[in-house]
Parts: C-alpha cells; sequence; structure tokens
C-alpha cells in the first residue's frame, strides 16, 4: 500500500494552482472530500452546463470526473512535484445520474514507476448503492529528477 | 454497409437542436466535415477553455470529441429519431495535441438493432497521420416505434 | 442489491455441463470458491499449457479467468437458464503473475435486463494485495422467455 | 511510418521458438499471413478446443488472437531483440463467428520508446466486411540496451 504524500487541503490547493479553469476559487463544482490509503473521494457538482435535455448529467461530464479523480489518488500518493497524464481511460455507463452531487471514489491498484492503474466508481452522494458509471484508468508517470 | 439517412447539413441541423450548449450557433467549436458510407468526420476548433498549461488540448475535450464523432456517424445512419446513449468508451491518449483544428474519423463497425459498435481516431488537421488518440464506443440504441 | 439464485455447486455443476472443455471432471484447472451477493470468486490453478518462457501465466489464461469469473456471478443472480455472453472486456495487466492458485474476485456493478456490467480482480492466493490484473465486462442477457 | 524490420517468415519463426505452446511446428493453428508498414495480418484457424457448444469460436480464442496478431505487428517494426507485454487490452465481441479461418488485421497506431498502441480488426476471412471483434491494445516496450 502506497503513502499519503498529500492530504486533502494540500491537494487541492495544488488543483487550484494547476487547472485554474476547472477550479475556479470561488465556484469550483468539484471537491475533494477525502484521501485515504490507495483511495480518494472526489465530489461533483453538477451545473447547468454539464446537464443534458432532461436534466442527467452529460456523459463527457463524468468522464471528466473519472480523470480528476483518479488524478487525485495520484497526486496524493506521489506528490506534487510530478506530471502525470492518463495515457488510457475505460468508463461503462450504467444509469443517468440526476443533477445534484455526485462522488467519484478512485482506487489505486498499482502504482509503479512509470505507470499507474486505478478504476473509479461514479454515484449519486444521496444513493451510493446505484452505481452510475465505472472507469478504469492508466496514468503515464514521468521519471522524477532525484 | 449501413445506408446514409442523414446528410452532413441535416446532422448538424440536429445537433443544434438537441445540444444548444455543446452547438451554440454562432460560435459552435464542432463543425461536420463529411458523411460517408460508415464513416463521419466531425472537426474541433480547441478553444481557450479547452487547452492545459502548455496549450495541449485537454483530455476531457478529446473524449468529448470522440463521443460526438461516434454519435454524429450513428446518427447518419439510423436517422434523427433514435435517442442513443453511449455504454462504453475506451480510449488511448498517445500525443499531446497543440491547439488548432483537430479532426475526429468515426466509422461504425456494427449498426445493430440495440448496439452500435465503432472507433474514432483524432489528429490534428495539420498532421493527419500523427494520431493524437484512438476510441472505441459502443452506444445503446432504443426500440424504435413503428 | 441482486438476490442469489444459484449456490456455488449448482453453478459448478453448470459449468461442467456447458464447458465441458474448460471444466472437465476429474481435473478442471477452474473452482467456484464463493458466491456472495453481487460477488463470486474462482480459483484458477495454471498448468504448463498456460504458463509463458519465465514461468509466468500467460495473457489469455488471465483474460480466461476475468471472462469466467464475471460469468460466474452474473449465473449466480439470473440463473441457469440464461445464455449471456461477453460483449465488451477491459483488462489491464500490472504485474506478470507465477504459477500457483490464482483468484478472480468479480463485482456485480449493475444487473440490468439486457446488460450486466462488472470487474474483476486477479491475485495469488498468497499475495492478495498485490494486484495482477483489473478487468472490466459487459454481458448481454438474451430476453427471458416467461 | 515506423520501418519494416522482420518479415513474415522471420517473424514466424521466432514465434515458433518463443511460443512453443501456441506454435507447435506441424499442426500451429496461427499463421502470418503478410506484414506491411504499419500493418500485419495473423490467419487463425480455430479448431475443436476453440469453440464453444453451437459451433462457434470461444471469446478467449478471438482475444488471444488479438493479442497475438497486435504482437507480430510490433515485432516486425521493432525486431526480434524486444521483451514486450501487454499492458491493456480493451476487445468488443461484435458477431459470433463460426468455426473457419479467422484473419486478424493489426494496425501500429503508435510505436514509442516506451509503448506501443494499435488496435486488430477480426473478421472470417469468407466475410471479411463482416467485423466479428475488434480490439484496441497497448504493449510495454522493455529499454533496448544499445
Amino acid at each position: 500500500m502506497a503513502e499519503i504524500l498529500m492530504n486533502r487541503q494540500e491537494v487541492y490547493s495544488y488543483l487550484l494552482d494547476v487547472f485554474p479553469e476547472l477550479f475556479p476559487e470561488d465556484h469550483s463544482p468539484y471537491d475533494v472530500v477525502s484521501i485515504n490509503p490507495d483511495e480518494a473521494v472526489l465530489a461533483f457538482q453538477a451545473n447547468e452546463t454539464h446537464l443534458r435535455p432532461g436534466g442527467t448529467v452529460s456523459g463527457p461530464a463524468l468522464m471528466t470526473l473519472a480523470d480528476l479523480a483518479m488524478y487525485v489518488v495520484i497526486l496524493a500518493h506521489i506528490g506534487p512535484v510530478a506530471l502525470a497524464v492518463t495515457t488510457n481511460l475505460n468508463i461503462n455507463f450504467m444509469r443517468k445520474p440526476s443533477a445534484g452531487r455526485l462522488l467519484g471514489t478512485a482506487r489505486l491498484l498499482k502504482l509503479g514507476r512509470s505507470l499507474a492503474v486505478g478504476d473509479v466508481t461514479i454515484a449519486s452522494e444521496l444513493e451510493p448503492e446505484k452505481i452510475v458509471a465505472h472507469a478504469s484508468l492508466t496514468y503515464s508517470i514521468p521519471p522524477q529528477k532525484s
């Protein structure tokens, strides 16, 4: 099990810095809920721009949530110096989520020197047992200067 | 090989109607370039909101392009009545694309009664041989009323 | 959460019947270890035909284990009448497993009328925390006669 | 476009050496049909051990064909010295193939220093337009000694 190098606040501050367009300081739709060994939970409050006709959250908004939740769990375990990028994302959409707060729970399945693999389970905060989408992701981790 | 039921203009008009947030009439970043049997090409002109630090196009922007290009090739072959939704998307990111016009070329590999399967190859219009990302997608097609 | 319709012995007997080539009665490499709500564990004892030079278990043997473990969890929850087939499988290989008993733990993430989605985590029985491979699968479930 | 370093016969001889269990000299079900820039075709003649009840080719047999076809196209372009392993495979099953000769056509989409990405389209030799399965794969390529 990997050691935690950044806590919830440190990860969030780092995201504000590097993704200002996703994390505008005063009204970001994302929130880092918790970080635990090999796990992180990212919340997402969909707004009108993320909805499709009928009031369901769009597929791309769910993919972005999965991608970010995986990034959060990696950051928490490798620290802020690394520039990790997604190389593969696979997602199954299972239910159409209504607007409301969604939670993306990311598990770190492997943290190697050059690749990190994990999965993300997305569900509404109000109905956590009804899984909305499930994604598997691989990130490439660039070599660290020592 | 499936028959084409909607041409380029008909698909584009339909998208303007159903996805007004993605296709604002006067400045949409997307454009339907061509529709051919079992194939469609969708162009995407990334703007500042789609870029990451360093000027590369974000992963979610590429996933959205793949998802829409697949939707376009399905629409063109089943017509405007159908409400198709993505059930699976798998994407490999191969190169970081610079800002500029990207083309997503969608191939329809199978069009069944309830599922459509295809893939989308994304490359810059200026360097078509350097593939930026490649996605495989499955859409669920609801039963048609007759 | 779905109800369990077949127990461990019933699933195993059914597999002996329908997959005689994979489950020869006297020396099958597979064993149904446990069935619980939305979960099943399938064991696999690799023999020489499943090994690659160096003594590691081949990729196709791991994919077969993932596919079967998912089939087991579906069977347990829909009963023996259904003819389910894999429509999508995505697998990440994380470590090369040595010969020995492997466990594939399948979770049922969604059991719908026409599609079942789940994931399978594969690890050696002796080192369960070192994940060897992780797969996500979709099965198509044919309409039931009533 | 990558340069071809091994021809059809050289790749086949190499496979006989490294995968004796898959390529028994006198009756292998696999045959390297052709190698071209960024493309390779591998044939597979399913025998009784690869069939499911009803006479269709099993999913694992198709996954093995996809995995091997991708390996062939990589070998042809990096030469026999490399020990490449699959890190990700995603496959969509579209039609149940009858027994008979199947062709797996592998495209090399990216050949980097440490990762190769491609896809494989599988169809019966007799009905090449009816795609049976389509897979996307990533191989990890170990660093070369120079």
